[in-house]
């Protein structure tokens, strides 16, 4: 069982930045996110685009919001638990809580930070028989790792940014690459329509348009697939067939752990923490609400940092908090590393 | 009459940051500061010094991030009223208000924010029996403008960063540099200590220590002062004395307005919006205190936010608002300017 003082429930950027705050005040933190990677929906849906509004950047792209992110909260060790669903939350007699994912794997922790978003990121799934029979057998959602289709015969199935950027990507990693689309036309970034053009002309991709997949085969594992295109069938041998027709974020599991929903989003006090109305279960960032919330990644971070706050306090029972300022004290990380402000001299001059 | 949406006091973080939520609504601004610069405690207080719990930014010198906030705020075109202590209010028939300085500026504007941290920002000034009579007529506390001491003689008294590096700055723009200090050490940066002995052994800068200022002489300008060094008086010619002994932040006028004050801070209903319990006057940042209050940047960013929303609401009554996220609708300045992500593009590869 994973023993943490926070677990915090989504790694988007309200999650992350929870790490943070929580390390200053001596807190250890562990995330599970459903998706394979941290950053919530900067990540997944708009990693490479510019956001205007984060205080101090006057320009930053999601992505690399997200690993500014990451480096800063990398001296407070956070644990993750990446790729899996946070599924029930049992409260113990003693206080505490368990949470168990769709996969099994248990967490044990002090209090809670649902961090959640717009909920878990699902894909959207073709509608296709036998699917839940190939799934992890051939059939694979997410990219998690491009050394598994080295040196194999791969299909992408979809016409947007991942479906381009993953061909692309891939290209240079499978054995076989065909892309398939139900339009022509494909949507994306400039750059990524010019570049499959290149690897089409070069016999790199194959494409396939306007087509779409029909029908799944094997026995164990997925061997061969249906498409059809002009009216036509066609059966073509592969390995692996990629669906990236785009996630949606479904509440899911959160809706059931016993907290005040209104408007898919999560009640909390906002006067005071943004704690729920279950003692110990905090709700931060886009998935809570309160009169007056505006979703934007600014506010998950005030969220967090008041969430922490009082958990801390609750955590430590009459204990009293002093503010510090981390130019004056500096950040002591768990990793025994040490940021600092340049101490002043004192010192005469002769 | 300066005319405005929404009237700032207090230049900080805080302050700038709401020029540009505000500019998202399509909102003009204007700040009034007692302090020469933009920047608050960071640029007055710790300019050069590490922060490191800006959200996003493993580590920011607090003098880069004001210098990012007005980069970030720069399309918006916001009005600033510098060197000037707002220091009364008066609500018009109309329900806007008149906002004046200590030298008589005069600002109308339909809505107030108040984030003046701490205070305003005044001088810590030497005990002098004169003293009065000689400001701005030879005594400055800030060097607002190196140019007023191109080419003449000037002495600086103070032992810490303002008085090292204005001593070193101003040994190239001076005729004649004296440091006063009434110890042997000063304290500050290394580099500037180093610096500073450095200059003296060339002869740039003469040093006197342990030392303090005793008397002003002049008519209608400072001609000079006497000092005491060691138990024996001395009078030294100058045309200007530069007193740097800090600064502290002074609630001042802010107490006289009719706000509830509680703790040296302004109560706000954080509850909605960060309004004060004059319709109208919101409180944001530093300034202001609810329950869990934490005078920390980031809070105060969010809090901005949050208090330009329901101004909006004030001045479009009935208006319904509509969130818009700048990645997906761009930025679009008052100057014309325009910030967008790049768009997708929809194309066929053939
Ligand atoms: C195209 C686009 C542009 C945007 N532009 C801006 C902008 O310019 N400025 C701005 O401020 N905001 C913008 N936003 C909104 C911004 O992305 C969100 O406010 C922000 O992502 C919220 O962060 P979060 O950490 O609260 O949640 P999210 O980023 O949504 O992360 C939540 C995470 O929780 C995980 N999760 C949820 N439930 C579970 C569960 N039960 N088990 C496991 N994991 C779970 C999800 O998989 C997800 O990864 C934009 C959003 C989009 C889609
Ligand atoms: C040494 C030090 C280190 C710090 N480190 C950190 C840190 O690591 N992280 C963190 O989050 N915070 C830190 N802080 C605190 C941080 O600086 C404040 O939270 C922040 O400056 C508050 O911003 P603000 O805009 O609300 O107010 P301020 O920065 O105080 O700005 C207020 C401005 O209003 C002006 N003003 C006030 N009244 C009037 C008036 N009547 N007329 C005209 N002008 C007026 C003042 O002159 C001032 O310029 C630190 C502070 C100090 C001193």
């Amino acid at each position: 069982m994973i023993q943490t003082d926070i677990l915090i429930i989504g790694a988007g950027p309200t999650g992350l930045f929870t790490v943070f705050e929580a390390g200053l005040l001596k807190l250890r933190c562990h995330i599970i996110d459903a998706l394979p990677q941290p950053g919530g929906q900067l990540a997944e849906l708009y990693p490479k685009k510019p956001i205007f509004d984060i205080p101090g950047f006057p320009s930053v792209d999601a992505g690399v919001l997200v690993d500014n992110l990451m480096e800063q909260i990398k001296q407070f060790e956070p644990g993750f638990t990446l790729n899996e669903v946070a599924q029930t939350i049992e409260k113990q007699e003693d206080g505490s809580f368990i949470v168990t994912t769709n996969k099994g794997t248990q967490h044990q922790t002090k209090a809670i930070a649902i961090a959640g978003g717009l909920g878990s990121f699902e894909p959207r799934k073709p509608d296709l028989e036998n699917l839940a029979q190939f799934e992890e057998k051939g059939i694979e959602y997410f990219v998690r790792d491009p050394e598994l289709f080295s040196d194999k015969k791969i299909i992408i199935a979809g016409g947007g940014d991942s479906a381009l950027d993953w061909s692309i990507f891939l290209a240079d990693v499978a054995s076989e690459v065909t892309l398939i689309h139900r339009r022509n036309e494909f949507r994306g970034a400039l750059d990524s329509v010019e570049k499959l053009q290149e690897l089409k002309n070069q016999g790199k991709v194959n494409l396939i348009t306007p087509a779409e997949v029909r029908a799944l085969h094997g026995d164990e594992r997925l061997t061969g697939i249906t498409i059809e295109k002009d009216g036509e069938f066609q059966t073509l041998e592969t390995d692996y067939l990629i669906p990236l027709f785009g996630l949606s974020p479904k509440l899911g599991p959160i809706a059931d752990w016993g907290l005040e929903i209104e408007k898919n989003a999560i009640k909390v006090n906002n006067a005071l923490d943004y704690q729920t109305n279950v003692d110990g279960i905090y709700a931060i960032g886009d998935i809570n609400t309160y009169p007056g919330k505006l979703k934007l990644i600014l506010c998950g971070f005030h969220e967090a940092t008041m969430a922490v706050q009082s958990i801390y306090q609750r955590l430590n029972p009459g204990k009293k908090f002093i503010l510090k300022y981390t130019t004056v004290s500096g950040v002591d990380g768990f990793d025994g590393s040490r940021k600092e402000a340049e101490k002043a001299v004192v010192k005469s001059i002769d």
